[in-house]
């Protein structure tokens, strides 16, 4: 074995030095190849219903068999050279994994970004979701057409009309990739349920680092609570699910898109939040006052939360901070920055904020 | 860019040395880093279903907003130094791109097995299955205990006995990840739709081999039909849908399974099927006489037309090769020979075939 770890040792240095000369080569055009040290799949958590009965492997009925499901289905790579904290991605409402793959207009979205930035990536399909859909409770799916209804809640612009400084290709083919993108719930989304398979997913892999988008914001503060593993959270667009201790939760916040709620936990719960460093952004064209315009009027109050959310969370030690992009000079950014036009400078900000809180080491 | 195209040669070079070392000296122990020039995700096919009326963006219905649908998704990978011909990965029944990816018991699956092989990969989620959600069609999905079944059908053994040279690891956690590899239909399998996305999936990146499994062996061969691109076929258990000339369609093979029948498809069609090589894959533990145990007796029947319908294709000038494991001194493979705990030797056989038809240049 002595050769083959001598040879390890000279293969890491020289791709450690074709790492960085490639860099300088090719300036950075993301045209360099991936390493990836490992790949692959599993499900994560999950219940089992066992049907009473005996299985008469003869003539099978569904007496005495089992059935497996709401578990997360998880796709995961490993480049060399990885940082120690993984990311972990979960995807937002509608959504699955395919939220940090591609971008809709074909570009590299988070998922290989930070590959390319050599963190370890965990893509979720939260159960009931994508290629977890193996659910334990009985669904009827509809294809309801609602396309220009997510135009307008995802903030692309008010349909059919682009917003002016909107970071979203303006194709048509990237408008069908973008609705493409969605697939329906198996099932209702029980909030217990998708948390505590991404709580089991932290305990198979570790201490991790957690990125929301959307509806998985509210699930990642639970998520969190669940297990210490997940030791920090950038969390894009939360979309509900804010968490206060009894006592401190706020008034709902009114808005076209229908009041917005908190919920409370304990006190020894909230408290957990404030160990761990969490980072909000929320993207541009939300309406600074109240609007008719219920897809973007939504975000007014959603982003209204977080703020306090954030003070709720600081007040009591905790280190949450709320970047609105515009504020930070970054414009037109979608409910999806990640996958915007800009989403380079979306994820330099993040990679900013991860070596501020020594979380890419 | 002088500088950076030499830079690419010298480093094409060292790579090539590197990796021809590398299997010198790991002794192909499968431990090197993946190499990935571009991965990435897409939809592909499908259509757009378009409510009649208007669409008011203050007051959102269904009324006047499209749905689109009937997609496949597809996840790619194209390593460095890649082949020219990509294989498609198609998942069978009841089942979703995990197929490929990581076995059951945590092994590299064929997703990696020939990305190392320097094949580009393709796997896709047929429509209305997996990460292709978005039905046209409504569906009511019930959690139906199941999995005794298909621990029969997929010939793992007689439940709960394991056949006794089974290339199956015999531990609760590898069954729990291989029930887990399921997921419902979401609407109806409509060939056409199937068959469509596929050959769209063919058009949009061109020639390419197709691998099928089970289920889409069937819709493979319609695949071929419709799209000259798919420029060859290993199939691994194809289950049924084996289409014949008008007037040479064989009896229906009684199995305790039900009656495996043929169909036609006009002379025109089938001769497309004599033009690209074929090569079928079946695994061990298929009775060799009618059996009561129905899990295992269908694949008798599914054999036995396999050879009917290979003596067809060939008879009209084609190219296909039935492959009975067993025969050829492999034996307990499963449904899933490609996952299977010799998965390597079967994906050998594999390899072998592509370079004696030049399907591996």
């Amino acid at each position: 074995m002595k050769i083959k770890n001598n040879f390890k040792k000279w293969s890491i240095i020289f791709l450690t030095l074709l790492s960085v000369f490639s860099m300088e080569a090719q300036e950075n055009t993301s045209k360099k190849p991936l390493l990836i040290e490992e790949q692959g799949s599993f499900a994560v958590g999950g219940t089992i219903i066992t049907n009473p009965g005996t299985f008469n492997p003869l003539k099978p009925t569904p007496e005495g068999q089992t059935f497996r499901g709401d578990h997360a289905y998880v796709f995961y790579q490993i480049p060399a050279k990885a940082k120690k904290l993984p990311l972990v991605m979960w995807h937002g409402i509608g959504q699955f994994s395919k939220t940090w793959e591609t971008t809709p207009d074909g570009r590299e979205g988070y998922q290989n970004i930070f590959l390319r930035r050599n963190f370890p990536v965990y893509i979720l399909d939260q159960p009931r979701r994508g290629n977890a859909g193996r659910s334990t409770v009985s669904s009827t799916i509809e294809p309801v057409p609602d396309e220009q209804q997510w135009f307008n809640v995802f903030r692309v612009g008010v349909w059919p009309k682009y917003f002016d400084n909107v970071q979203f290709a303006r194709d048509s083919a990237t408008l069908n990739q973008y609705f493409r993108s969605m697939t329906p719930n198996i099932g209702t989304i029980d909030i217990n349920v998708t948390t505590n398979a991404a709580s089991a997913l932290f305990e198979k892999i570790g201490p991790a680092i957690l990125v929301t988008h959307s509806h998985s914001g509210g699930m990642g503060w639970i998520t969190a609570v669940k297990n210490q593993n997940v030791k920090a959270i950038v969390s894009y667009e939360p979309g509900s699910g804010f968490i206060f201790p009894a006592g401190e939760v706020p008034q709902p916040i009114a808005s076209s898109a229908g009041a917005l709620e908190a919920s409370s936990v304990p006190m020894e719960d909230f408290m957990k939040l404030t160990k761990i460093p969490i980072i909000i952004y929320y993207g541009d064209n939300i309406p600074e006052k109240p609007s008719d315009n219920s897809g973007a009027d939504g975000w007014r109050a959603r982003l209204q939360m977080a703020r306090l959310w954030r003070d709720a969370v600081n007040k009591h030690g905790g280190d949450v901070t709320v970047v609105h992009l515009p504020e930070a000079g970054m414009k037109g950014n979608t409910h999806f920055p990640f996958s915007d036009l800009n989403n380079i400078e979306v994820a330099d900000l993040m990679s900013k904020w991860l070596k501020d809180k020594k979380l890419d080491q």
